[in-house]
């Protein structure tokens, strides 16, 4: 997770930078569900890359065939020539790019003092958070919540075995109350977490927004919180953001800036004790390719890896 | 040969019929060339196919890496459920998949009478072309031309000895006037076949225009003639037809049709012996699937084939 996590933040960097090739999505309904395909580069100093991640929603694949419902593959080819270098099935790198750059952000903008993490949400996604931010920084307690208490409850007894941090589960309200970083990461289309139950100086990883419709913050937290989103355009449209600033509460210049600027130094980081940042994340397909290249690099010269030469 | 004709006459079909997953493109600048990704999908019967080519188009790659300069992947998955199911490699489908349409688009437009082949071009394509075409008709003799008449006594040696009828290459314009059906494979940008040369009855094969700039018939010679398009929407942008649109010549609204309308019947084939018939090839993502399709499903139980199982 660690590689994982300076691998999206380089890519955050190499994006604050313009060193990057231009990102674009499609979209495209199927029968019975919808792709995405999101393209994007990286221009490293020593290695470009490029690549795409194509992957289906089909929400009635886990019940009608026992398949995951996001179901694809990310491709990475060397941006020097286009050689194809790597294909790997989606889910792993997205769950982990995903949770590494909550890390990347939590860094920067994290609160002073003790950590009483909270973590709306109980899956895959809410495991890859807590072990992200752990990376990050020392975290005293963690608290889980969701709409389903009893799945929380499950959560809690499995991550319990898995790390040495008091664990525990509780209603949202107390869950946010009692923390001063609280990740939500549920497929939710409505409001979770109130304003007036988040304490000054907390940061909010808000992950589960990145379409239309989907949200989890009441929009009056974000209009109070300082937002930084992974990428500007996308979080004012798909992300959390899209619903104070069409409530009128906040405008897209209001946005306090994107993650790249950030970790250049471009943007503040936490500055007073008191500020309460939010993480708008939505996804890019540079942080895609930015884990897939660190896996590729990590794994091209190990003897399992099976070479194809395209051309021999 | 006649599998992937087959396979892409089908897609057209289905296209024609509105069976489709819609296409769409992405285009992005690299330093050293461009990326191209085209998607699109299939709705047949039995089973449906969604997939990408990722290209690129990197045009120093065989001077300065001995690679291919178009180089990429097709990505096939199952529209059902959008379950990964293979990649290829993307020049030998894209090949193969080109020259079949042609051959789709020759069995419903071709002259009638003995046929004598000229083929403008002495590349890959070419070839597949010739390969393509002895499947949908009986050709008594074939002349190559081009710029480079070497290049093309070069091919027309190779090709002798792989294929039973009398060849010889000639001068562009007696390779013209010499045939009936006439095939133009070049990258050229500018006009190598003029309109005068071109006898009454003619079918042509117009391969090489397929983006901004690229030509190679008389914007005239695409006025006197009945112009069949693989998908209207391109041709008139990037095909052999954009020329003659952009000099006022014709209109959108004056293009024949489709090569899927042709294949369902809404569109008539060849009724009077004097018809000049252009194909306008621009090429398309749901012929790449079509082809794709065929290659997996031919190749899948092959005991050769290693499948990767994603969820195990």
């Amino acid at each position: 997770m660690e590689d994982y996590i300076a691998a999206v933040e380089q890519a955050h960097r190499l994006h604050a930078e313009g060193k990057v090739i231009e990102t674009n999505l499609i979209h495209a309904d199927a029968p019975n569900g919808e792709y995405h395909i999101k393209t994007g580069g990286l221009l490293g100093e020593a290695q470009a890359y490029y690549g795409l991640k194509a992957n289906g929603g089909f929400f009635m694949n886990k019940e009608r065939h026992g398949l995951p419902n996001i179901l694809g593959i990310i491709y990475l080819s060397d941006a020097a020539t286009a050689y194809p270098l790597a294909v790997f099935e989606s889910s792993l790198i997205s769950k982990m790019r995903t949770a590494a750059a909550t890390a990347v952000a939590a860094k920067y903008l994290k609160p002073t003092g003790e950590i009483r993490l909270g973590v709306i949400g109980y899956g895959n996604q809410a495991e890859a958070q807590i072990e992200a931010l752990l990376c990050v920084m020392d975290i005293a307690e963690i608290t889980v919540s969701g709409r389903n208490m009893e799945k929380a409850a499950f959560f809690v007894d499995k991550m319990r075995s898995k790390i040495g941090i008091s664990i525990k589960s509780a209603p949202i309200e107390l869950t946010c109350r009692n923390s001063n970083v609280l990740i939500t990461c549920t497929p939710s289309t409505e409001v979770l977490v109130e304003s007036d139950w988040i304490s000054p100086g907390t940061f909010i990883g808000a992950i589960g927004a990145d379409s239309p419709g989907k949200q989890e913050l009441a929009p009056e937290l974000m209009a109070k919180a300082k937002i930084v989103g992974d990428i500007h355009q996308q979080i004012i449209k798909v992300g959390e953001a899209q619903h104070a600033i069409k409530d009128g509460l906040i405008a897209p210049s209001d946005i306090y800036g994107e993650l790249g600027a950030l970790v250049t130094g471009k943007l503040k980081g936490r500055s007073h004790v008191d500020e309460i940042f939010v993480y708008d994340s939505t996804g890019t397909a540079i942080q895609d390719v930015a884990a897939a290249a660190y896996v590729y690099e990590k794994l091209k010269d190990e003897p399992s890896i099976q070479h194809i030469d395209l051309f021999s």
